[in-house]
């Protein structure tokens, strides 16, 4: 475990980006958007995905100088085709048509195809606060998870993010994967040695496993929720409704067509649309009733929330965003802390395109 | 347990509406709203609901007579005020508004604020599809249920709909509480004297139970998820979403301060809104992609997920809305079955209003 500053990794990512041919302006998206992922706590979605990305350009799947475009609009929505760039800036571009969208006719909803992995959902949606507007994100994904009763992979982890803006209180942002678990979350049970929690994983034959190589081995994630007994039909809605608004609305690939994340992985040879799909909302509060009536009842409601009589007093409870808060102010301070094998990753692209990372 | 003709149902249900100083057709649309459930085999919200409809009216906590209006509004926003009209009328209405504002603007989103209890969320949510448009219903509800690591009761059971059109296949109808399970399932259990599975339910101190009475008992319904392990976290965010969207942006009581379905409850005596909140949503398909090509490209998700392989082969994977088609199929034939508590329960409600049960 090595400990690098935000600039550090800041300006290796944005090197790389250049390197890869993004234009400037360009790559300082796709490395904020990237990076937002560390500094919020959610290492799996972050730098240490950077290798990740370039594998894709080198296979020629990621564009980096796509000529990203609204193909088709009403006043309240948008289909915004991503020429098969980064989902780190296909997506910012698109969340900024939802909220001009929005500045006229109340909301803005863009479907996007032909784009790549955009990183964390929530960035995206929390975009929208700054303008006192509801921002809503989600994206399909690598088909991972198994609908309920089914033996094979479907869907991807499939994420929903929704940011709320508050007055004094900080906003409420919900930024989480439609299945029981992350798939980041069984690499960390792999490198503890660890079993997985009953709920998360089914094997290839599609019973319950404990096996956290489970789904390497064959298997799938499942729904949120786990199996039926517990509302895993439930999960899978939640999973599907996402892929549909992300893929089917915009005419990208969805369900098992989806494009894996993975370059050793080739997209399916029968595609049903282009690229991975996005879904983006933005809400004006004021289309609803004035801002500050809105963000004084939700101090209100953050407040009732907090400060509700926790079952345990050491863990008091939560408002959706406070984890990924707490993680900002550390790491914005102190730095973000990277596994070995991500930091020798990091070097190898490094050496590829003659950057150097910083300590 | 006696089973009970559509037709019979709908006169009795009419009757007792108009009775009550519903104008008709006001009475007309509380009936063929409330029935839906029945038809579709959610019988916790169906015809068995009526008596608890009739005692908040006498506790003058429903007027019969709303004036329901649209009292703000943008392109494709609207906020409705029921007036303190009965759900089964006011959300049909708001649902009409959603969809002519999504005519003109690609969209359409409404907040409702001073309404009351709205059956099944599904219903409404399809009313979208015969005009080629996504649909989306969801409410807040009376406070059952505790979020992640509270003791408290401070969400309801707060579903969420989504119904969307296909072509040849029938439409993709998603329709759940964003609890592990909904209240109507531990009455089920209660009758069988059976336990409640593990997720379910926590005590009054906040710690999980197999007791089916749990609930009753003073503790609580877990969100979507069951425990932090497994995700309910996230169950926690949706049921809050729905809160929030349904409440907070209307004007309506949020959180605990949600009036309880109950007429021996009485609501909150310090209020932050207006009765109970609903959030409606209606996106044409063609705001995105020419409607045949959206329908044709669903008709192939639906194929593809329903001839998916199933873990066992007696039980194919089902697509949202499956369940429900067939019952609607099945009781439209054959009449829909009541338990004897819920006949005795609707004949005593028909002696007070002079309104005979015909089987």
């Amino acid at each position: 475990m090595s400990t690098y500053s935000y600039q550090s990794l800041y300006n290796f990512a944005l090197s790389v980006f250049e390197k890869m041919g993004c234009p400037t302006e360009e790559a300082e998206t796709a490395t904020k958007t990237l990076l937002s992922a560390d500094l919020r706590g959610v290492d799996s979605h972050g730098v240490a995905r950077l290798s990740g990305y370039v594998r894709l350009w080198e296979k020629g799947r990621i564009n980096a100088t796509p000529n990203i475009k609204v193909t088709y609009e009403t006043p309240s929505t948008a289909v915004v085709d991503g020429d098969a760039g980064l989902g780190l800036v296909v997506a910012p571009y698109a969340m900024k048509v939802a909220m001009e969208k929005a500045k006229v006719a109340g909301t803005g909803w863009v479907a996007v195809r032909n784009s790549n992995h955009y990183g964390i959902a929530g960035y995206h949606a929390m975009q929208a606060l700054k303008e006192d507007m509801i921002g809503m994100s989600m994206t399909n994904a690598s088909p991972l998870v198994a609908p309920t009763f089914s033996k094979e992979r479907l869907l991807g982890t499939n994420p929903i993010a929704v940011a709320i803006p508050a007055d004094k209180e900080p906003p409420y942002v919900g930024d989480f994967a439609t299945t029981t678990a992350a798939n980041g979350k069984l690499e960390i049970l792999q490198r503890k040695g660890e079993d997985a929690p009953n709920g998360w994983i089914q094997n290839k034959e599609g019973e319950p496993t404990n096996n956290a190589y489970g789904v390497k081995e064959g298997g799938a994630l499942r729904p949120l929720g786990g199996d039926r007994t517990n509302g895993s039909h439930k999960g899978y809605i939640l999973g599907s409704m996402v892929d549909i608004f992300s893929a089917v609305l915009s005419g990208a690939n969805y369900g098992p067509w989806a494009p894996p994340f993975v370059s050793f992985m080739d997209p399916a040879k029968d595609p049903v649309g282009e690229g991975l799909g996005h879904f983006f909302g933005a809400m004006r509060v004021d289309a609803f009733r004035p801002a500050d009536e809105f963000k004084a009842h939700m101090d209100k409601w953050i407040q009732r929330f907090r400060n509700s009589e926790p079952v345990d007093s050491s863990t008091p409870v939560q408002i959706p965003g406070d984890q990924e808060r707490y993680f900002e102010a550390e790491r914005t301070n102190n730095g973000i802390p990277l596994l070995t094998p991500v930091v020798n990753d990091l070097k190898a692209v490094g050496e590829k395109f003659g950057v150097e990372l910083k300590g």
